[in-house]
């Protein structure tokens, strides 16, 4: 019983399991790399979008898949409604197209940004709560748009200073010809896909065991892989080697594009196969060669037939998500990441009576757009200037009894310990400059 | 039968009643706000820190008093425990303060700017989700902090724009006191707080009547109003006039330090109780006189028990909310709000064969930060000035083939609807420039 109780406490103050609290250090570092990731997703012209953290639970379930359906956190509101909790951004994106068709403009090109959640086994990197950073095209069956959207993430993740980005690219449809080419059976194809989709993990020899176990005879397995052996130069190659297959002429298409925008750190993998069902075009994901055990920071594809499930009207839409917290992790492990808390000035209390002549201090620096802090207490100038160590403060604004009657402050840099007498006039001034 | 499918499918693609989607025009502004928001913020020295939108549902009970607990989203999980969904942003706060006492700075000064959730009854600017930004300073009992709290608040409040802000100040000690001295027993003090509360809503009248009702003899009531009719000209009159009641000089010394620190546009108002339970000090709320429908758009107070439930150290705490909804729909009545949607360029696609050289155009301009559209199909220009018109895009970059053998492009402000020509390798700067 006791333990029950002590359990309980301990519990009581900590976040759920697979759940994260980010405190300031780390916070600011997110945000900053956010505020990055914004920038760039505006320059290409998309536009912010938020839609709720609760939806019918109706809405989404069954478009990821059946393994996606049970990690929903979903229950009964107050009201006897089945709700859930949001599982991504693409559904949401989906309802909210096929509710407004006719307001938006079409092509509709949206950014979201937001948490989302999953009841999944948490592992190293790999939370419940997690932020999705997505951009969608609506409205358009343009491979411009594909590339666009490829082009868009590349960009992002070159402004956060990541040298070496690698895009791998496929194309479901591509996929789903190459089993038709090899014999597979379409009731057998997509479970195929799946298997082929584990090639780097479990190695050619585990797929082919994997197929054989799937049903799939000698005769289709020894045609998948003498397909996919194939090596090809480029894109009018690839049109050759691979000539009357579905998609085909869709992927050498994309890539001629990525080429015409000046994007060529890409490499066509034809075992990509990406885990949600909704896919129906062009696939691709992007892994960072120096940060290869993060597997990949973002992924997306074209999901011609989601918005159609909705709404009756049939709308493509292409789109990728790039997940924040594993991107995180990479820029940490890549020692990308800045986590300056930044604070300026700390203006320092060492006697009570002058807190008013304090206060207009610290009102005029903050005015000038100046992070300022005052200690609240009238405590010893050691225990304040710690104060100011624990949050990298630049500098604190002394002022005692000596510097009151001189109408003046003595500045202390905290980064190099040299002080210097200022003028109180000249101070904003003097601290704006630093 | 039929009629149940249909229902279904309408529900399905809408939001769930209480709950809103911000469609980018909206969303653009929201962005706006909340980067201003989140600037003061900053300039005031508090740090951000985010934490799970889900936390063990014990924690969130027993906090905010018995009704709140019954609008909490609370679920048992896929393991078995009993979660609920943010109820507002300080009891989280308490958690993580209680969590990582030692790792954090103190006085800690964090701000948070996060959905909480509500199963309220929807109503005109009342939402089941809305957003919350919070300040608050931990760790102190100085009225400085509380004192620095409004007027971050404050701050914030002018930095959006808005001209006429009211302060309304109390303090619960203070309300305590009085309840205290009118001759109202302990156990009744609570509830006539609460009543009194609902002074402007019901009138002097009203509030007698409850008082009755909930057992509170006509002395009393009578000892208490005299208390509340008593006019004060400043914090001095104030301190004489109340003397001996408990809160009154705390009030009083707050009420100086705001005047110390150049604000003026505070109310000192004796009836003001602010609803949540856990409150011991100073209470305020921010009202604005020109929009006076929405309310309170931001209140808070000093909580000094809070922390100490969770974890057995009592730790002084005070802080403020801005309900961004409720601020966002003050700000569109008073004329505040910006909805540019601001995209910059529209590259327009009028021949295919021109594609790679659009896209090299469109490639340099997003480099050079200029927001950039691109048009996928190669279609009439009309249709393409429509969609940019759609998108409140300024300028339309036109090159056709007299353009491209001249090497230049048309460039159309769509505005004004001038259109002149520039040469290509002008294009960037000449667009950078307007």
């Amino acid at each position: 019983m006791w333990y029950y109780i002590i359990s309980m406490k301990k519990d009581n103050i900590q976040p759920l399991k697979g759940f994260q609290d980010f405190l300031p250090n780390q916070e600011v570092a997110r945000e900053k790399v956010l505020e990055t990731i914004r920038a760039v997703f505006k320059t290409y012209g998309f536009l912010p979008l938020a839609t709720p953290a609760l939806e019918y639970k109706e809405l989404l379930t069954g478009k990821y898949g059946t393994p996606a359906d049970k990690l929903l956190y979903s229950f009964r509101d107050q009201g006897g409604r089945d709700v859930a909790m949001r599982y991504d951004l693409t559904v949401p994106l989906s309802r909210v197209v096929a509710q407004y068709t006719n307001d938006l403009p079409r092509p509709f090109k949206r950014y979201q940004i937001a948490p989302v959640w999953r009841a999944d086994r948490p592992q190293k990197g790999r939370y419940r709560e997690f932020t999705q950073c997505d951009i969608d095209v609506v409205g358009t069956t343009s491979l411009l748009a594909d590339a666009e959207v490829i082009g868009c993430i590349n960009s992002t993740l070159l402004a956060l200073g990541i040298k070496d980005v690698v895009i791998r690219v496929n194309n479901r449809k591509f996929l789903d010809g190459l089993m038709k080419n090899a014999g597979i059976s379409d009731q057998k194809s997509l479970n195929a896909i799946r298997i082929l989709d584990k090639l780097e993990k479990i190695g050619e020899k585990g797929v082919r065991e994997e197929l054989a176990l799937s049903g799939i005879g000698t005769k289709q397995r020894e045609a998948l892989f003498e397909l996919l052996g194939q090596g090809f130069e480029d894109s009018k190659d690839f049109v050759t080697k691979f000539e009357g297959i579905d998609g085909a002429g869709e992927l050498a298409l994309l890539i001629e594009i990525l080429l015409d925008m000046g994007i060529k750190n890409y490499q066509v993998d034809l075992t990509l196969a990406r885990g949600l069902d909704y896919y129906t075009g062009s696939i691709f994901e992007f892994v960072l060669p120096d940060a290869r055990q993060f597997g990949s920071v973002a992924g997306g594809g074209r999901y011609d037939n989601l918005i159609g499930q909705l709404n009756g009207e049939q709308i493509p839409a292409v789109g990728c998500s790039i997940g924040i917290d594993r991107l995180i992790e990479a820029l940490q492990e890549l020692e990308l990441l800045k986590y300056d808390l930044v604070s300026d000035v700390l203006v320092c209390n060492l006697d009570e009576k002058l807190i008013p002549k304090y206060l207009k201090i610290v009102s005029d620096l903050r005015e000038a757009g100046i992070v300022t802090d005052f200690y609240y207490e009238s405590a010893k100038l050691d225990k304040q200037l710690k104060y100011a160590d624990k949050k990298n403060i630049n500098f604190a604004v002394i002022i005692g009894s000596n510097e009151d009657q001189a109408d003046e402050a003595a500045v202390k840099d905290l980064g190099t310990g040299k002080q210097e007498k200022v003028k109180l006039k000249d101070l904003v001034l003097k601290l704006k400059m630093k």
